[in-house]
């Protein structure tokens, strides 16, 4: 179904060259990228599942179907430039037949293989000697048995904000933790369990021709395996933010990523920095880059996916930090307490439009800087604590 | 005719209390109003003209109809909970019927009223005690003879960008410039021609309860009467800038406000301060504030109109400057020159998305920060200078 603005007709030729992305998945991560192609004069189109979705009120022309049809991507394909993800879930195959029709996917399909299921993509930085937990697949529970206990069991693959992983801690809570991923039927693999010090993560955009952007490194506080705040700088010794930098540097050429990646790590109490994972598409680790820095990830995601020349990531203040707006339960995707929020001066309320709220589910977020990051993450935390979603 | 996005069915009742902001045209100021509405949750619902418009690339509900027909207006009403207006164009008669009907219109009909007028406008900042032009309204050529030359015959509305001036040096020239501008069948004013050593400008935005937030004093360099740059600060001695800032809250005040206004200012030769003009709404002078100030005045209109608490307007940077990208003739809205702009560190381009160029038509800004107001102008010029709107 293809629902549009009646100011364009998409059968007529094309009158002038105005850039056109296709984005696969229309979340607040499309919709933020939308947002900054807009100022460019570039046009969105959003291939989404379902109606009402959050960049649905930034675009004038979306599909609704399923991402993994190909026919349907071909129908996208034909509209645009060039085609991106704003997720990991999308097939391979689905991906495979828009580039082979001659479409431009940006990351491709073949990062994507190596992204999407997370024991490769583990593989895959091995093999470029990058740090990773150890690790090892577990085709069946005696496999895991082998691995050792305590340990991570954790999905291959469609797994995110935690859902896919169970903590094992002896070898009695492996039959539930392997019940619970179904492993019988998802291939999983396992992980050493890590005594962390902090988690950081760092936003890499890379170029069509290679060059790459670095943010700052910044460190991620996690509830319930969900990004809950971001604080830049990390506070970490600086020759660990080096290292991280150029860890993720490294990563990112690996996986010969177009776009703009998300790099998790783990810092660990023993001293070690290990790459945790890696997120295909720009990343809410990201997200205080559209106020602090010169080019929000956003805009340089944009930026590399349209062969353009990649914006500066340097920080506009000393400090930031972001603070994620979650559901509290079901409800309205309009939030409770906006203008007390509104009312802290420099906090910036990001509200994601989605049409319901969940508990759990992301519903905004509010970045603010300041002279250090602990000062900024007052500010963020005071206006997002007036806010609430859901009943 | 009412076009829309399938996903929204404005005849259901509401489900939930999403802010809805309906705006009276559709251009670059009303776009830049919607990114900054979009961020933060809010539905934009434009009424404009004609299809193909810059907002049009951002709002998912579009009526395209004359709106100076108070039907049609009642129905862009009836569909938010705010109507503001993105240029000084709409008929009073025709919001005064939405207020009367109930609905909210911000500004209101009566301070349009008084803006609109530009003689009626410097009637009513005299009266308030500010310095403006010395000036008269001139029914016939023969008061315009009295007021002596060299003078600056003006329309008393529907002018902009210098569309509607005449500058008259001797009494040689009252007929040709009468002829011109038409004086027999539009309402003429005349003011004196004053020796300029700068022109300055403000954004004043205030708050339905009469807070007001005020942004830095800008120099803006007009070519041909259209801005061509801005630079902030203005190099103007502290008790000037001071001065300016304190007039452009009182003429604010004077016009009982609602949203952002843009204050333009002379600074004579003789040393003199007077106030130019006034425009009711977000103001080319004030988009340098996106990337330069804490809260834009994109984000503080919004937040005005809706009766929200407004944003700081503090800069980011010690100085920014914005270049307008002006057409260089009829062509397609889109630039060349796009890819060696985007090469510029720290340049931000914008592109409005106009659906054809003309010369001199506002296409797109670049905005830029840096140390001092000259070397952001430097890199913002730079930039600005690879663009080209027009065969």
């Amino acid at each position: 179904m293809l629902s549009r603005n009646d100011s364009h007709d998409l059968t007529k030729p094309e009158r002038h060259a105005v850039p056109r992305l296709g984005v696969l998945g229309g979340g607040q991560l499309a919709k933020m990228t939308a947002l900054a192609a807009a100022q460019m004069g570039c046009e969105v189109f959003v291939l989404e599942r379902q109606p009402e979705f959050p960049a649905d009120s930034l675009d004038t022309h979306s599909i609704i179907a399923d991402w993994d049809d190909p026919q349907q991507l071909l129908q996208l394909g034909s509209m645009v430039d060039v085609v991106t993800l704003e997720n990991e879930f999308v097939s391979i195959e689905a991906l495979e037949a828009l580039s082979s029709a001659g479409h431009i996917v940006r990351p491709t399909a073949a990062t994507m293989k190596l992204v999407r299921d997370k024991y490769l993509q583990k593989l895959t930085l091995a093999d470029f000697g990058l740090p990773v937990p150890r690790f090892s697949a577990v085709p069946d529970r005696a496999a895991a048995r082998r691995f050792g206990f305590p340990a991570v069991l954790k999905k291959r693959c469609h797994s995110y904000d935690g859902k896919g992983n169970a903590t094992v801690r002896t070898a009695g809570e492996l039959d539930a933790a392997w019940a619970r991923l179904d492993g019988d039927h998802n291939p999983l693999y396992v992980e050493e369990l890590c005594a962390l010090r902090m988690e950081l993560a760092v936003i890499v955009t890379r170029a069509v021709d290679g060059d790459m952007v670095c943010y700052p490194v910044v460190e991620t506080v996690n509830r319930d395996h969900i990004c809950h705040v971001v604080k830049v700088p990390s506070g970490v010794p600086e020759p660990v933010a080096t290292l991280v930098a150029d860890m993720a540097r490294r990563a990112t050429a690996a996986l010969c990523a177009v776009g703009g990646f998300g790099i998790e790590f783990f810092l660990c109490e023993d001293g070690r920095v290990l790459v945790n994972e890696i997120a295909p598409r720009v990343h809410n680790t990201g997200h205080y880059t559209i106020e602090a820095c010169v080019c929000s990830q956003f805009e340089n995601h944009l930026r590399a996916v349209m062969g353009w020349p990649l914006g500066l990531p340097e920080m506009r203040a000393p400090a930031a930090a972001m603070v994620n707006l979650l559901g509290s339960g079901d409800g309205p995707g309009t939030p409770f307490g906006l203008f007390q929020a509104l009312s802290v001066p420099g906090a910036h309320v990001h509200v994601y439009g989605k049409a319901r709220s969940a508990r759990g589910r992301k519903m905004g977020h509010v970045t603010a800087l300041g002279p250090t990051a602990d000062a900024a993450l007052a500010t963020a935390s005071k206006a997002a604590n007036y806010i609430r979603f859901g009943e």
